[in-house]
């Protein structure tokens, strides 16, 4: 069971999160792509810390929408989905070449995340770019989604495009009887205490995840999203990896 | 001798340029790649029409600055100004895959282009991307820099880097004594003249241009810049490709 | 009947419309902000122009988004709305201070017109940038909507908040029989003819429209909107101002 | 003499300073405008904190560069100087009045600011936008610039032009020989001890300034630039409130 997290989401003069605090805790870095935040600078500076921990690289695209954060949904062609998922993955990577690295897998961010998963069209045509890029590469990019109890629709569609999967869950967010998230609106919605973030993680490690009504589901996933946005979150993240790797 | 044009400056719904039109008659297209002009999908549709006409693909890219068109000197250190091309280049290429194609150099825009020929620590922060991504390259980028009567310094610093250079001259500019181009300010820098600008890249074939005062000098170029902003020049091209290619 | 265009939509190095040839046939000209297109140096020459031709000037505030040119729905929260039509409001009107002009109505700009007709929370929110600005200008401000069969919704709020409407209608598009637009997408939505475009004109100065059914509605509209896209169009609109200012 | 402050510089979901817990030991507030920092959200709010605390409010507007900060010389024409300068100030003011408020003055930001004070024609340009904004307003806007031992060139213009200055020193930075400040660059150019700060900012309220070399030197200044990026500065803020406030 692996650690992700978003990085790389500064922007000039505008710090976010503590990448650097949080690099050597996890497995797996999503670095923004300049689209809904970062810039080539903010990119070198996060691969750098990435590859000097062996911290594996994903590409982290989002819609064109610095001042929403990429946090609103924007209408697209299917094509434009596509192309923007290749141009962001495709800057990055070239960004990790520059230090001798790679991308290994694409997490869209925010809103088109959230698209992808709730439109099949939108889920399509990043599957289309991640196929596209996957014709000369050596080792084939994946796709990280959101595990639910069933992803069948899903799995056929990458199938279809011969694409990879990497399916996450989240650390500290609350799930439904449906394997879904609880709204962030609704109490409860979000983990604040380690132990009980823990206790979701050793779950999750061992397929399965505790519903806010406290019933056990089967969830199976590759990897956990974690957040580094202050102090304790980085602290919890240390403790997870701890656990993680004993 | 090959043909360039500067291609792909579309925005979003502001067009720019003949791009369709022009493809048929040059050899390479030089591609905006989103920062001084271009999207994810002016990038495709441009790509799309140069493999149609098996026109090699180069990277434009520029200066972040869509306000000025890529035209304004805007200060940066120098591991910017290598992220920036790294970062466009790795874009387009992206774009490029999706559709079975490859960039194969890169050619700086406007004031970018001017800083590189004029500063040499520019010069070589954009050696230093173009070096970074062919690392791994089955086929490695080249550079396409201004030729000049006396390259050494440029080919000194690129072979340090071992990256190798494509020399381009200009078909309707004006060439002064040094070699270097007639100031647009001043009369007669720029050609309009068909017949002239067609004895000029005649000339430029043989390793020569005739100065503005009417001397021969020794110009060693792979490649004619041209323009293709109206129907006029549109016409240019085609006669020069004709010439070219009889 | 006033004619009005939408104008000064160019963008740094990119042209968009014709306005200096369609300025001497207009009464209104609706002149873009900098979010959906246009930049300071734009809207001063626009504005040069509209005040030589002693041409009415109005903010066309659109959603921040150049790259899909404001014609994409881009959520926001209300308050936003309110402060990006104020904002951009602000801005021309200042750019108009400086040549001793000053803006006299506001019109809202492709998918932020569309929702402000759709969604009356967003209408609102148009409609309270509007007071907020009035209320301490000499000559308030007024707010420009599209004109309907039934405009009893938009004017009560309007009213609450004491702003003035101008309704618009549309030289060159159909009406249904519900006095809306008949959607591009069908054919005969669009009028080509000089001769069924300014019929349609004269009808409305009457306050009438006929239906793509041949039926006659009653429609009352303070100005008609026309567009300076090409050759064509913009002799249209000098048939038109003809037609008006016999 | 008034202490002001730099604020409203964040954007989006980044934050930047601490401007609500600034704005009650501050006098005026330079509001940034959206080009090089903030967007129509964060200036609403801003300016609710500086009107709820009987702030002045002053524009701020810098070089449309986020990805810079407006840090950057970005080469521009003069009358673009004019326009964007007068652009940013009016859409400030058109948020402020929805709030029943107003600006009083102009601020430029960092280069801009630089680029004024070191270039005739760049001063001009900016005193050509105060001084057409107030051709109708009831209470003319002023210029805030750095004041200087010798400030006649820059009286001169601003009279020429009818245009108000306000002189601003630095509270926390040694000024040299000349009355310049000392560069970042070296040793002891900014002062962090607040009783050295609190003294120099006593001095400048009685008309002078010690130099890094212990000489005084007279330099007339209306405001005292203070900046809050931190709990201690906030503190240093407070301080210095209290010893003008006693």
């Amino acid at each position: 069971m692996k650690l992700n997290c978003d990085m790389g989401e500064s922007f000039g003069a505008w710090q976010m999160g503590h990448d650097q605090a949080v690099m050597p805790w996890i497995d797996m870095a999503n670095i923004a792509c300049g689209f809904h935040a970062s810039d080539p600078n903010v990119m070198a500076q996060t691969v750098s810390w990435a590859l000097s921990h062996q911290v594996e690289i994903g590409a982290h695209p989002g819609y064109d929408d610095k001042p929403g954060f990429g946090r609103r949904s924007i209408p697209h062609a299917m094509t434009e989905i596509t192309q923007l998922v290749a141009y962001q993955a495709g800057a990055l990577d070239a960004i990790c070449q520059l230090q001798g690295g790679h991308i290994r897998y694409i997490k869209p961010h925010g809103a088109l995340y959230n698209d992808m998963m709730s439109r099949e069209d939108i889920f399509e045509a990043t599957v289309k770019a991640v196929a596209g890029l996957n014709q000369r590469r050596h080792i084939a990019l994946k796709l990280m989604i959101q595990a639910q109890t069933d992803n069948d629709l899903f799995r056929q569609i990458a199938e279809y495009y011969r694409v990879g999967l990497l399916y996450e869950a989240f650390a500290d967010r609350a799930y439904d009887e449906s394997g879904l998230l609880v709204p962030r609106t609704q109490p409860g919605a979000v983990y604040q205490d380690v132990e009980q973030i823990k206790e979701q993680v050793i779950n999750l490690a061992e397929g399965q995840v505790t519903t806010i009504q406290g019933n056990k589901l089967n969830l199976a996933a590759d990897t956990v999203c974690v957040h580094g946005d202050n102090e304790h979150s980085i602290l919890t993240i240390e403790a997870l990896h701890k656990v993680l790797h004993p």
